[in-house]
């Protein structure tokens, strides 16, 4: 039995789902629909089937402490956490999966997967992979495309030489990008058309032989970062130097629709690529869709959606709309418009709208934290460190930092005195004061911090020590 | 000359511009269009006017620090707050007002004025009262109506003898209820017909003889509380026993439907009674209005509003819709159907929604408070001291607190030890110790107050002194 190495992609930031997903935090890391998250999903797709391993995600350095937080709470042990210094599109990025694989394990087979859509049935998802398994032995680049169920004109599709049959692979004859709706109703009509979901499974040395055949100026820059990739922590950092020169191009472009040996298995599940507001809606029903705290009168096709407890959404004779509330953003769209959610989110970017690319909660390897209030001279957060995590020893120039414990056990070092802190005790830490927060228990510690200052930006840091290596980011953290 | 007091009815709580207004800070003290408040605009409206005195405002317990801090903030000093035990619809509240200065002033005149409508030109208004005085003094009411520029069915109409002139006043023929559509157009039409406004001119006495005609059972009940009244701090509180007895009855209903002696001057302005969403809408220009923080893509006739700092609000393709976002609580109608609204209020409250009554800033005699966040064991809220003014002398019986000063200077009393506390200094209350805050400076004291304990309900208070007499009533209050 081979080896099959889930690789997980994702470094995207998609601003369709906007306010949910954003730059800060997209959607692959967002309860959407059910529990868990569409990544914690991907991973867990393929868990515990026979001859499967352990995953390799590749994500970027922004996303990776998320990443390893959220396979922890799924118990989830990855291969690795491979961290791309640049986002340079997924041919690149599965190029150095491959890379890194094949001189670990040099049979292995690949089974690539985008983490930001959902499919339902993981048992007819593993009977695909399985029907594909020796097709890739074979050689072959084997993709899964999903039956069609509309004129979509928002995806790839997949022409096939005859008509798709459940569990068997057959040759693609040529992929079609986006189409125009005349061009798709066509191909739903004719019944040899796929969408292209953009999972394939494919043995390691068979994809480095595909890029080395089409576009082989990939193979030494993607190689030499792979080969210069440095442990941090539980992450692999590829080397940025090479990284650099490596051309941005998808995996469509560079291999799948050059290469010749390509076959396609048909899953049997349902599938969405969850890409707008208007795909979730369809995902949970259609119909009228209430989801959080809502009151909806006489509502019709419409999406209702309160993201957070304590905020109520009241919607009121509201044809195919759109709602999606959060307490620093809120949407409404027409359903059938809602893939302009991009083109809002780049209006806001150029306006310098604080919440087109930052989430509330601020994710930190140590935990997170959110603001609470902003005003004048004072901010107060709330923050949440996990059992054995630390902050930087750090300290401010322009702010002064009172914390309180509400729950958990604090160790707080400021200057030379080291105490700990139980639920309902306080410290201060005086402008300049060199200072630390640690949580040597078993449970998170919740803490009220407010800071008083002139300035309370995240940048005020100096930082003397730091167990998460953060000396060589930009940007703030703590 | 004689005098004119303007009579401000401020005890409603309307629920049709939720979320904005509610019963625990209803419209008339919210700013809706341009600086300051409606009833604001309404205790300013005749200020300064020859002949005019100050206006006495007829309220209800809930309203009256709000009341008093709103006129402070415009440099109005009432000749009275009156606050009605119980609430029982215009006609009582008028008749305690005329009867209250009947007493004090035996020829004044009163100007009844509903504080939650809109009208912008103050020079127009002023000439129609001016227009009035003599028929009041001659033993008129005098009304005064709108010119109709649609067939509106959610007002009163007033029918005169022949087409209203400007500055003149017309025996009433009749009031006309809210009509239904075609009898609303057949009055447009006529050009005979002006709407109530609610806005009447009458002598004291002249208004109490109207009562004892027409209503005679209210006369003793309400000349008894007045009687009765006392002085609590700036306010004339009606006794509650008489007051008990009073029949709840609009002044409509009690006199203005039935009184021979009623004349209507016509109000040469624009007027609103911003009666729901879509009235303000129009009251704005109509078309796409857009207040505060909102991105608006390819939206018409539509009315989008972010309430607060911090909150961004996105359109995209909407058509005739009201959206209303605060943190806590969004309202997105279909705008012609911004009347049922009320009827969504209706529906939460019956949920026990939180936010279909409670304001998320709660205002007390002595300032502000709001809740930043509230979690299982711990709340912290942001509150506001005004300048002279202290919380009263409490302790709690589940609850520790933490207290930060981010600026002003506070006077913190903890037990026998009272101290100042600056910007940057904070204290802890610990669980059952007797407390007070007191901010004895110039400016107001912010601070930010973290509660930690099993049990953090506003009603864990035990209160030992309080400057300002709350010990009558019941409900939350500190």
């Amino acid at each position: 039995m081979p080896e099959i190495f889930p690789v997980l992609l994702c470094g995207g930031s998609g601003t369709r789902l906007w306010p949910v997903s954003r730059k800060s935090f997209p959607k692959q890391f967002v309860p959407l629909a059910g529990q868990g998250t569409l990544f914690q999903a991907a991973a867990s797709r393929m868990l515990g089937a026979p001859g499967v391993a352990s995953p390799l995600v590749i994500t970027n350095a922004d996303f990776r402490f998320i990443v390893a937080e959220q396979l922890a709470a799924e118990g989830i042990k990855p291969a690795a956490i491979m961290i791309e210094p640049a986002a340079k599109n997924t041919g690149p990025a599965i190029l150095a999966a491959a890379a890194h694989l094949a001189g670990l394990h040099p049979e292995a087979l690949l089974l690539v997967m985008p983490t930001d859509h959902a499919i339902p049935d993981i048992d007819a998802f593993r009977a695909a992979v399985a029907a594909g398994v020796p097709r890739a032995l074979a050689g072959q680049i084997v993709t899964f495309g999903i039956r069609p169920d509309r004129p979509e004109t928002g995806y790839g599709w997949i022409e096939l030489q005859s008509a798709p049959v459940e569990g068997v692979a057959q040759k693609v004859q040529r992929f079609v990008e986006k189409p125009v709706l005349e061009a798709a109703e066509a191909m739903l009509a004719e019944g040899r058309y796929l969408w292209n979901a953009g999972i394939f499974l494919v043995a390691a040395k068979v994809l480095l032989d595909a890029v080395g055949e089409h576009a082989p100026d990939l193979l030494a820059p993607v190689g030499e970062a792979v080969a210069g990739a440095r442990a941090d922590l539980d992450f692999l950092r590829l080397a940025g130097g090479p990284w650099a020169e490596v051309r941005d191009i998808s995996i469509d472009f560079a291999v799948m629709e050059k290469a010749a040996n390509i076959e396609v298995v048909p899953l049997g599940t349902a599938w969405s690529d969850l890409g707008d507001w208007n795909a979730v809606w369809r995902e949970n029903g259609g119909g009228m869709v209430a989801q959080g705290a809502v009151t909806a009168i006489d509502c019709e096709g419409s999406l209702l959606r309160s993201e957070v407890e304590g905020q109520h959404v009241v919607g009121i004779g509201l044809n195919d709309l759109v709602v999606v509330a959060m307490p620093d953003a809120v949407l409404v769209a027409d359903r059938t418009r809602a893939q302009e959610v991009k083109a809002a989110v780049s209006q806001m970017k150029a306006r310098s709208v604080r919440q087109a690319e930052v989430f509330p909660r601020d994710h930190r390897p140590w935990g997170w934290f959110e603001t609470l209030a902003l005003a004048d001279r004072f901010q107060v957060k709330r923050i949440v460190v996990k059992p054995g995590a630390a902050l930087s020893l750090q300290s401010h120039v322009h702010r002064a930092e009172h914390w309180i414990v509400v729950s958990g056990t604090a160790q707080v070092t400021v200057g030379d005195e080291v105490k700990l802190l139980s639920e309902n005790q306080s410290v201060y830490v005086p402008l300049g004061a060199v200072h630390r927060l640690t949580n040597p228990g078993k449970v998170p510690v919740v803490l009220i911090e407010v800071q008083t200052g002139a300035y309370l930006g995240e940048d005020d840091i100096i930082r003397y020590e730091d167990i998460y290596a953060r000396g060589d980011e930009n940007g703030p953290a703590r």
